[in-house]
């Protein structure tokens, strides 16, 4: 998929994310970077709200995921298990997120139980930048489902 | 605040809430409920996506302890700086969420260090339904500052 593939693709599977304006900034295949303007995210203090902060990290983390299983062809289903964010300096900025593919050992073997079991868990980290600072750490545990 | 001020209220600080179509379901004074209809927060698989059931924990636990603070008269700006939360469940139905006022020796304890330093925190436990059954839990801890 294109960067405005992910993004159109985005839209139309979450509306959360058509309403926060999330993009897609870049995809080369090892790191997915994605982006929203403040405006729609904004909290009472004129800085990004702690809600939009994490649906980015999560939905980076999922979205690279599912690019992740779509290559290699793996029809599945793949949901948010557990989330977990700091929030360690305000967002005053356009938000960005990055995520990395896993380590090819970690990723090989969700990849080998996932089709083994049916059913695999996998733990990313999404770190959400205020533009290039890093203002927040996620960790999100996600399970797919094949099917 | 009656539930239509507590809704336009978060509306108005918080543009995702509107998105999300958040409003107030009850405050009695010991817990305030919180609803959001699915629709604007689906995800590819017709449940409730999982970025706006972390919001709507978030946003219950920021206005349970708002409220607590207004009444008592309290000028200070709170913010979230950790959120953890399991999905246990799907949401296939209506999002409700619902946060209680914290043990009084809990709130008494968060107020007086407030007082004193002008900078206090307190973790709130959220329980997130699908309608009426318990799907996730969120745990949020917020910081409030004086001014």
């Amino acid at each position: 998929m294109s960067p405005a593939e992910i993004t159109a693709y985005l839209h139309e599977q979450f509306p959360l994310a058509a309403a926060m304006r999330i993009r897609t900034d870049s995809w080369d295949g090892r790191t997915l970077k994605l982006a929203a303007p403040l405006e729609p995210n904004l909290n009472h203090a004129q800085s990004a709200f702690g809600g939009s902060i994490s649906t980015l990290a999560i939905t980076t983390g999922w979205m690279l995921l599912h690019l992740l299983l779509l290559e290699r062809q793996v029809s599945n289903r793949l949901l948010i298990q557990k989330s977990s964010i700091d929030y360690n300096r305000p967002i005053e900025g356009m938000l960005r997120a990055a995520a990395h593919v896993p380590k090819v050992d970690e990723l090989n073997l969700f990849l080998e139980v996932l089709h083994r079991r049916r059913k695999a868990r996998i733990t990313l980290e999404t770190v959400v930048y205020d533009d290039t600072v890093p203002a927040a750490i996620h960790s999100g545990t996600y399970v797919a489902i094949l099917y």
